[in-house]
């Protein structure tokens, strides 16, 4: 089955594994007369790549990205633009002794019950290394939907049990973990020490704001804004749960508290007093800030001996060699923001058709 | 943007709003030969019934369906089953009140910026009532899947603040509010005549457990079976949530408490001794339950005054009439197992073309 | 497989099989705006009504629609238009004595292989009577169009050997061919007379004229406006050919012929002096009339004895009674319209978020 | 709008243009298991290598393909098989000249008006390099199909007025033309020198018989077989005209002529007697031989003298230089068996979960 694409107007193909030759994205349906170049796909790649920051991986890849296709004269012409990112840094020998065994908390035996037989190295299309096509596709989105005044706000919530208590926007940036909040990010730090010497992992919490998102984007039924957005970062490796606006606390609170009242400010135009519903109501957006959220759960590769079988059915006692992550939420801030802002972008798109008057804006 | 239809092989059409003509559902890619009448499909839109339980609305519908094509001697044919129900008991007139005004917690604001003009009686297609075309086609895909010996285990696992603490699958059917916890469940109902008394509403948590599903269901990358999942629950109105697995809970957990040994069966069979992943792992079917929650907010729809708009931005106090439940999350759970029963069956035909041997047996 | 839905952002999903309850169509993606009622859709049902003309069936349907969702207060609101049209005269027991064997020409065998059995009554979904949810979905479609100022004038072009020699629109109406030739109606009238004196059948073509289309429709490689509409007139049952502009004819000119030159009027818009493309070059519309042909196969359901054989692979001699036309292609005209209009509406909305300046209009 | 994509279950989306950096294409959907390197996509790409044949173009581009991912051990993975072919022969500056002119019989008008501005060196995504994409995946997808016993003739039927009279499959290869006829070849070789001399360009007709094809494949109403091999040719730049089995003679036949009379082998295998349908019944294979036909226009581009305007709306004379193929139809030959293995490729997946009996097959 084709399930490489994603978005209907704005739709993107990604392609490559962790040990082939590259990965890269197909991107079609952006519109014609946007500014690109590669410093702009370059900037979001960077943050996300490996060795970047403290507590990942120690592959090294230059994860420099070439535009083949799409662009011209520094403008989008409407047609697709392919990116290629050439992987350079792959140890596959470090895989040849996982070749028939089962990672606990990896895909391995999906993938040969699906497939029939696997590339097993370094878990091929379900690497995380995957999502460099995504975070190039999301560049190109963010740009777009900055002509229009969208821009997001993506950050670290928690890591492990360690939650932040204050938010201030211009410490994300200033620590390793993307927090913004420096006294968490600290004692995240400690934590991820202890993981450390324990061979072990951990997960977090990334929460994504998107402003400037102009009321009527989403569809009713099943082309929901949130339903597109909770796809969008539910597709992304490790995720195991999403929210948007109060989430799970809302099924606990009355109607009551829940609600949020509108109200006019002077100049006649309508908005939220409070924003418990994270910026969407009945699938579409409301004018207010969208929050998400997304749970990432512990890298699964860890170096901490683990019980798995072989194909035969043989018990093994499996201790992960490699390089591997005690953590990639910090790395993942940027592929949640780059999945946010292709949902967005898609919906900009399909929402210029939805009533006749705007669609004679166009053809007039 | 038509955003009515679910699926890519299975795939159904809904249509239809509150206080029109009828709701319905064109079923698109059923396999031919599966044993289908209306009594299958009666079941199931009976468990979402206005007025079947205590709690819901006292709109009277009968909701009784109508098969219009696609079955021919008791059986499937292949080609598009559509099912009409026709709506009989609507008051449009208690929604006059509205039209001009935003209720919080709805969708007119999005609505009336998206299209330019709305249908104000009971939310249009933005009402809970869309879901019966959902649930007809529901249905039929779980009838699909019991011939793959797939089943389906849904109940409510909170309402407001009252969570269950036991699970006895018996329970589920005996209560009104389909908790497997028949003192949860009593300590909820005094909750929601509190609401009621209040003029408040509540909101819910509901978790579906699937049972059988082969290893292998699912696509890498987008079409991910737990994104594919978390996109038809967030479709469902009133949801803000959705988990698969431990969900956030494991976003707090080290790699080595969340990820799940293998071990062999006498057989060789192969399995997860933990299900912390839900039955999920990198987007594929992992041969244990798949287990996921949704969190449903409490209904905007409350007696209780509020504080909103009209269209011309004067301030309104906003005293809700008409029938409305101080709880849907009960009538939900059907909802919730139709959606899962959807993906997963567009997921098994998908599945099929994965590998060239099993290809071959097809067309052997 | 799902194969009942047509178009991207405006589309469509027919449903129901000749012999059923009835036959409708789903449509969803029609901005909001629009007015609509039934007696818009009964126009064009009316032009495929089987006796309406001379040389079609004797079933005897009144193919009165019903809206059933999707319209309020006398325009449509962006959500899914359901049509639903009820076969009121169905003579299944007229095919009880073909159950059992393949009529040359039908799709019996296929349907029979592809889905292991089949509804043998009047062909069940490869029925012509299929064409009456694409029929109503086109009259909304054309009512888009035409606030563009786009229309369609489709005709007969032959019957049989008998091809129109002088172009008169006002004649097409007046005739029970469609033709726009007084005399070679009358011609091919005669031929009809020996056809169903010999239990025979005949065919056709059918031109379909689009003006008012704007230029730079259709999207480059594979959405390009000419493989849409190719699609759709192909995929109407019996069409065995389809030409843009001069067809197979431009594969014997030369390149200095076949080419249009462009010039520029007073006003400066630029128009091409002649018209071999038909209207589209590299797959978007030039500005120019759009015009297409399809080639419809003679009905193959005749009285004459035929050569066959039943499903035990035994030799049959076959005389097909029941209603049949001798020829569809009058009553077909408004089907190749009505696909045509669908795909251009389609290519309408598709088109409006192309470029980076038009689509600012909408948001601005 | 994403219009680069075609196939469901197998899908490819393309990309690149005449003088970016490359042309491509991501193959997705192609079961796993199926034995690929470079070679077997190097022979169909070599197939329509620009200076491969007498009266093709003089750009000399090696046109050698590299994988880049999708494959592992010499066989398909299940993933994305990314493709890509540099350009290495650009010659851009030939086009300065016409950057702000619309070539005749070209799609730079639409182009312009579509996006706003145009990439004009070589025609940009419309020019008919970007089909290395296609047949790069053609080749995938004949691969995929020769599993099944399905293989492909392909040939040309007519140059300008020169059509082939006898049919030998062997010449097919042995003259520049790939017609099937070599005194037809000579003859059309003649023309093609006159052509050349008057500085203009010739058109023509290909046919492709494919064989082995399971009586089955295809889906009723829109996704016919027969509609998407139309749309999968028609989206070939050029082709004007496409036709199944009898085409256009068809409509001029009776039904007695024109329908096809079945028997039942000795085996009790079932086949038409003859096959004026094509292998194509109400959109589903018959068992037949599969035959199909596009014509081609003229190429174009021509030194001869035409008449056109600029962007400013002046008269301009326009002598166009550069290098172009008096004729590309025998280039093309490939590309249109490209298309139809891709789309045959397709319904193959497609039909895998028609009936329930065949998917229980594939998971018992």
């Amino acid at each position: 089955m084709a399930g490489s694409s994603f978005g209907t107007l704005f739709r993107i193909t990604t392609w490559g594994e962790s040990h082939g030759k590259g990965v890269g994205v197909v991107i079609d349906g952006c519109p014609a007369g946007l500014l690109l170049d590669e410093s702009i796909i370059q900037d979001y790649l960077d943050r996300r790549k490996p060795g970047y920051r403290k507590y990942s991986t120690a592959r090294n890849e230059a994860d420099s990205c070439e535009i083949l296709s799409g662009v011209f004269d520094g403008k989008t012409t409407g047609t697709p633009i392919s990116v290629l990112v050439r992987n350079t840094d792959q140890h596959s020998n470090d895989y040849r002794d996982l070749a028939d065994l089962y990672r606990p908390g990896h895909a391995d035996l999906g993938y040969a019950k699906k497939y029939g037989f696997r590339d097993f190295r370094g878990g091929g299309r379900s690497s995380g290394r995957e999502t460099a096509g995504r975070v190039a596709a999301g560049a190109v989105a963010a740009a777009l939907l900055a002509e229009f005044g969208i821009s997001f706000r993506t950050y670290v919530k928690s890591i492990g049990p360690v939650v932040i208590k204050n938010f201030d926007p211009d410490e994300i940036s200033r620590n390793d973990l993307c927090m913004p909040d420096a006294s968490a990010a600290e004692e995240a730090s400690a934590f991820l020490e202890q993981c450390i010497k324990e061979k072990d992992s951990a997960g977090g919490v990334i929460e994504c704001v998107i402003s400037g998102v102009p009321c009527g984007l989403g569809d009713p039924v099943f082309e929901k804004l949130d339903a597109n957005l909770a796809k969008a970062l539910m597709s992304v490796g490790a995720v195991k749960g999403v929210e948007i606006g109060d989430g799970f606390a809302s099924a606990a609170a009355k109607g009551s508290e829940n609600n949020d009242p509108f109200s006019a400010d002077k100049d006649g135009s309508i908005r939220k007093e409070t924003n418990h519903a994270g910026g969407i109501l009945g699938g579409i957006s409301d004018g207010s800030e969208i929050v998400l959220r997304a749970a990432f759960k512990p890298t699964p590769s860890i170096g901490k001996a683990q019980k798995t079988v072989n194909e035969t059915g043989n018990s093994v006692r499996l201790e992960i060699k490699g390089r591997h992550d005690p953590v990639i939420v910090p790395r993942a801030v940027v592929v949640v923001e780059s999945m946010a802002a292709l949902t967005v972008a898609d919906a900009l798109l399909m929402n210029a058709s939805s009533n006749l008057a705007g669609l004679k804006k166009i053809y007039s």
